[in-house]
C-alpha cells in the first residue's frame, strides 16, 4: 500500500487522539473490553492458540548480527515457555542498523506516522495473543494482561505518536520569507525545514509491563525517524518479540528495510543493555526498571538522551472520609491488583495516630487498620477471585521479599499463598500489610504486595512526610482521603511542590494505581521516580531536530 | 496593573508570534530600524545619555546575598566603563531565591506571560540605551549593537515566550473525564493540570552577544515559572544589568518579589559560574561560550537540564556560481561583519583546486582567492566604513590570535589596524585570510576575523570534508555556492546528516551568519556546537512539568 494511503487510513484516529490529548477528556482508540462482540467470536481461542504455537520453539527473526539463540522465560504460572530468540552481537547489530537507517530517516512525516498507526492497529488486532504472552511472562491475571498489555499499552503508544506528530508538523516543510526593504524590492527567500532523527533509539523493557512501559519510547523514537533496538527484560521477551515482528512486517510491506526495528533479547547471565547503551550510534534510550540501572544509564550513556522510569515509594494519606466503606474497598483492591507489582501501587498509608472522622463517626487508628486488613482479606477470600485479581508473582526476588518481611512482629495482615486451578506451579500471594515502626522502615521501595500503615501525628504531619518522601525517594502516584476542602488544597500544593500526580477520595471504580492515556499523565518527570512523563511534548521533542535550508527566489 | 491586563495588552503580539513561528514567514515585533520615526526624535540622544549616566558609578540593585561590589568592564573602543555591580555570595543568593520563588511559580500562565511580554516591551523602548551598552562591552559597531543587541535579541526572547506559552496551554487547566460504563452510570472525574516549574534557572552570558544569546534562556525559564539568576560574562555585564533591572521593575509593579530575577556579576579572578551551576536548587542552565566550560557544565551540573552553545567551525563551499561578483561581495561582508566575532561566521572556505565555473567562464583557485581578498580589502578600504562594519575586537585573546596567525607564510590577506576617529584606543582589525596547508590547520575554531581558504580535490571532496567537520567539530552555519541543483541537493543531504542549517547561493543582503527569529532556527542541537536550537519546542518543554489532580464529581 502506498505510504500516504496508510496515513489516510488512520488519519481519523490520529485527529481524535490529538483532540483527546488537548481536551484530556475520555477517549480510547483500542477497546479495553475483551468481548467477542468487539474482537470477534474466535479471538480468545485463536489468541491462545497463537500464544501456544510459540512455546518450545525458536522465534525466528531474520535480523543481522545473529550469533545463536537465547531465551529461558518461565511463566509465573509455573511452566517454562521454552521459546528461544535470536541472540545478537551488539556491535554487529548496531553497525548494520546505522548503515541502513537513512531511508526511514528520510521518509516523510506522514509516511512514518502512517506506518506507526498501522503497526498499532495490527498489534490491537492481536490483543488476545498479546494478552496470553503478557500473562505468562509478567504473571498478570488474564484480564489485566489483556487490558494493560493490550489496548492500554496501545493507547500509550498512540499517545506518543500523537504528541510527536503534532510537534513535528508544528514547523512547516516549506516557507516563503519576504522581508520588506522600504522602497526597494523585498528580499524573498524559500526555506525548507526537515525533521532529522537523532540516530538509533534503544528501548529497555521491564519484566512486569513489557508492552505498556515500552510502547511510548518505541513509538516516539520510531515515528520521529529513528531506528529502534528493543532490548526486553530476559523474563519478558515474548510480548516484545511479537511487537517487533509486527513492526518489521509493516515496514517490509511498505518498502522499508525491516531492520529499522530489531530485537536484542538477552539473558541475566550475558546482559546486553550496557553494551548497547554505550554505543555512540545510540542517541535515545528509554528505560523502565531499577533505580540502580536507571542511574547508571543517566551517568554513563552520555551520548544519548536518556528517559528513565525507576523505583519510587508511593503514598496514600487518610485524613477523613464520608465514605469509609468505599475508601476501604477501593484501597483493598488497589493493594491487591497484580499483587502490588505496579510502579503505581501505594506502599505507605499514613493515618493519624488519633484516628479519623468518618460518616459513621470517629474511627481510631487501629479501627482503620483493622478495616483495611479485613477488606483485603475478604476481597481475596475466594481463591478463584483472588487469582483473577492478584495474578502471580513475577520474580523470585519479590517472592523472597514477601517471606523476609512476613516474619516480623509488625505484621498487620499476613500474606497467604493461593492455589490456582490448572496452574499448580503458580506463585500467588495475597498482600502483606505491616505497621511501620520508624521512618527508616518504610522509605525504601519494597516492590510487590507489601505495604505499611504508618501512624502520623496528624494530617499536617502526613503531608509533610509525604512531601519529603516524594522529593527524596520519588513517587508515581499519591492518593489522599479527606472531607476537608482545605486539606485537599494543601495536598494539591504538596503535590505541585514535590512533583507528583494526586488522586482525591477514590472510592469507586478508579484506582490510584491506574492512569488513562490521553487524560492522565503517567509520572511527572520532576521527582526521582522518573525523569519524564508519559506522554507530553517534552517526551517527544528531543527525539529529533529540524534542519533548515534557505535560498533566494 | 492587574496581571491579566498585561496579558491582554500584549496578546496581539503573542498571537502574531505564534502564527509567525508556525508559518515561519517574515515577522518581527520590534523594529530593527533605529530611525527617529520609529523610536522617537530624541531616542538616540536620550539613549546615549542614559548609557553615560551609568559610567563610573555603582549600578544599584537591591538584591539579597550582596557582599560588596564587582566590575571592571573595558570598552573595546578604548576606555574603562568604571561601573560596579553588587557582588553576591552564591549560596546566600540561591537560598533567598529558593525561599521566595513559589509566588511566581504559582502565578497563572497568563500572568507570567503578561509580565514577560511587558518586560520585553520596556526593553524595546530602551533599545538605544541598550545599543550603547552592547557597543561598549562587545565592540560591535553601533548599528549592529542596536539591532543585534536590541530588537533582534528581543525577538529571540519573544520567540522563547511564544513557544513556551503555546506548549504550556496545550494542556488544559481543567478537564471533565467521563468514562462510559455500559448500562450503568458513567464514571465522571474532574481533573486539574498545573504547570510546575523546575526550580531556579541560571543564565550564563557571553561577552560578544550578552543579550541576544541570553534572552532565549532567560525568558524561556522565566515564563515557565522558574526564578532566574543571570550571570553575565565579566566583560559584558552592563547590558544584562539593565535587563535584570527592567525585569525587577515589572515584577515589583505586578506585586511579585523582584528577586525572581537577580544578577550575579563576577570577575575573571573570582568566577561564580561553577558555584552557581552546582547548586542543587539550580535546575536549568543556559550557557553560551567555550566548549571547555560548556562540556564541564554538561558533565558536572547533573542536577540541571543544561542548554549549551559552544564553539564550532563553520564552513562555506564554493562549487560554481552564476553571480561571481554577488558571491564575493556577500562573502566579503560576511567575513568582515563584527570582525568575525560571531558564532556563525564562516572559518573555512572550500574551493576546488581546479577552480570553478562562473557566469564569466572558468576561474582558477587562485582567481577566486584573489577576488575574495580584494573584495574584503576594498570593502574595508575606507576607514570610516570599515569601523562601521568591523566594530572593535572584544578580547585580548582575539587580538593576540590575529597577531599569532598573521605572521605565517600562508597569509592570503593581512589584517590591517584601522584607526577610528573619536575612539583612539579602539582595536579595530580587518579580516585575516590564510591558505590552509593541511587538515589539522583548520579544524579548530579560531574565533575572530581569521579564515582559511581550503583547496579541495573537487566539490564531492568538499562536501565529504564538511560533513565530517560538522559531525566532529560542530558548526552553526554552512553555506554553499553552486549552479547545480544536484550539488545543492547533495549539500542538503549533508546538512541533514550532519545536522546543520544550510544557506544556498547568498549573493544579496542576507548573510550566512545572520538568522531571523520566528523563521530561521539558530543552531540545530544535533552537532557538537550546540545541544539545543533557538527556539523550538525542545528548548522550552523541559523547563516545566505538569502536575495533575483528579477527583470524582
Amino acid at each position: 500500500m502506498s505510504q500516504s494511503l496508510l496515513f489516510e487510513r488512520h488519519k481519523d484516529t490520529l485527529e481524535k487522539g490529538i483532540n483527546a490529548s488537548r481536551t484530556r477528556e475520555y477517549w480510547t482508540a483500542y477497546p479495553e473490553s475483551p468481548s467477542p462482540r468487539v474482537y470477534g467470536e474466535d479471538a480468545s481461542k485463536d489468541g491462545e492458540a497463537a500464544f501456544k504455537s510459540y512455546l518450545n520453539k525458536n522465534f525466528t527473526i531474520d535480523q543481522p548480527g545473529t550469533v545463536g539463540s537465547v531465551g529461558s522465560e518461565k511463566s509465573p504460572y509455573g511452566f517454562d515457555l521454552g521459546v528461544t530468540y535470536p541472540k545478537v552481537d551488539a556491535a554487529a547489530l548496531i553497525a548494520e542498523v546505522e548503515d541502513i537507517r537513512q531511508d526511514w530517516a528520510k521518509a516523510s512525516i506522514e509516511a512514518r506516522t502512517g506506518v506507526c498507526l498501522e503497526i498499532l492497529d495490527r498489534i490491537n488486532k492481536r490483543s488476545f495473543e498479546m494478552g496470553f504472552a503478557v500473562m505468562h511472562t509478567t504473571g498478570q491475571a488474564f484480564m489485566m494482561a489483556f487490558q494493560a498489555g493490550g489496548p492500554h499499552a496501545q493507547d500509550r503508544g498512540l499517545e506518543a505518536v500523537v504528541y510527536a506528530y503534532e510537534d513535528m508538523v508544528r514547523t512547516p516543510a516549506v516557507a516563503r520569507w519576504e522581508k520588506p526593504q522600504g522602497k526597494r524590492d523585498p528580499i524573498v527567500m524559500e526555506k525548507h525545514f526537515t525533521v532529522v532523527p537523532r540516530g538509533i533509539g534503544l528501548v529497555v523493557g521491564c519484566s512486569t509491563f513489557p508492552t505498556w512501559n515500552s510502547y511510548p519510547g518505541l513509538f516516539a523514537s520510531l515515528v520521529t525517524g529513528n531506528a529502534v533496538i528493543v532490548k526486553p527484560h530476559p523474563g519478558g521477551i515474548l510480548p516484545l518479540a511479537i511487537t517487533v515482528e509486527i513492526c518489521r512486517d509493516v515496514l517490509k510491506e511498505e518498502g522499508f528495510n525491516p531492520n529499522i526495528v530489531t530485537l536484542a533479547a538477552d539473558s541475566a547471565d550475558a546482559p546486553l543493555a550496557k553494551d548497547l547503551a554505550l554505543a555512540q550510534e545510540v542517541k535515545l534510550i528509554d528505560f523502565t526498571g531499577s533505580t540502580g540501572f536507571g542511574d547508571w544509564l543517566e551517568n554513563n550513556a552520555r551520548q544519548a538522551q536518556v528517559y528513565t522510569e525507576k523505583a519510587g515509594v508511593n503514598c496514600v494519606i487518610i485524613d477523613s472520609t464520608d465514605n469509609f466503606r468505599g475508601m476501604i474497598g477501593n484501597l483493598s483492591f488497589t493493594l491487591s491488583l497484580y499483587s502490588g507489582q505496579m510502579c503505581t501501587t501505594p506502599q505507605n498509608i499514613f493515618i493519624p495516630e488519633g484516628g479519623i472522622e468518618t460518616e459513621d463517626g470517629h474511627k481510631s487508628f487501629d479501627d482503620v487498620v483493622a478495616a483495611l486488613a479485613t477488606g483485603v482479606e475478604k476481597l481475596n477470600g475466594d481463591d478463584g477471585r483472588a487469582c483473577a485479581i492478584l495474578g502471580a508473582i513475577q520474580s523470585e526476588a519479590t517472592r523472597n521479599r514477601i517471606a523476609e518481611y512476613g516474619g516480623g512482629d509488625n505484621v498487620v495482615l499476613a500474606s497467604r499463598s493461593v492455589p490456582m486451578e490448572g496452574f499448580e506451579g503458580a506463585t500467588i500471594q495475597t498482600p502483606l500489610i505491616l505497621k511501620a515502626t520508624d521512618e527508616s522502615s518504610y522509605t525504601a521501595e519494597l516492590f510487590g504486595p507489601i505495604s505499611y500503615v504508618v501512624p502520623s501525628k496528624n494530617t499536617t504531619d502526613s503531608l509533610s512526610i509525604v512531601e519529603n518522601s516524594v522529593k527524596n525517594h520519588g513517587a508515581i502516584s499519591f492518593g489522599i482521603y479527606s472531607s476537608s476542602e482545605d486539606i485537599l488544597d494543601q495536598a494539591e500544593d504538596v503535590a505541585c511542590r514535590a512533583g507528583v500526580a494526586v488522586s482525591f477520595n477514590l472510592t469507586g471504580g478508579v484506582y490510584v494505581n491506574q492512569t488513562a492515556a490521553f487524560s492522565d499523565f503517567h509520572a511527572t518527570g520532576c521527582n526521582p521516580a522518573a525523569n519524564a512523563a508519559l506522554s507530553d511534548t517534552a517526551y517527544v521533542s528531543n527525539r529529533y531536530r529540524v534542519v533548515q535550508s534557505r535560498k533566494h527566489i
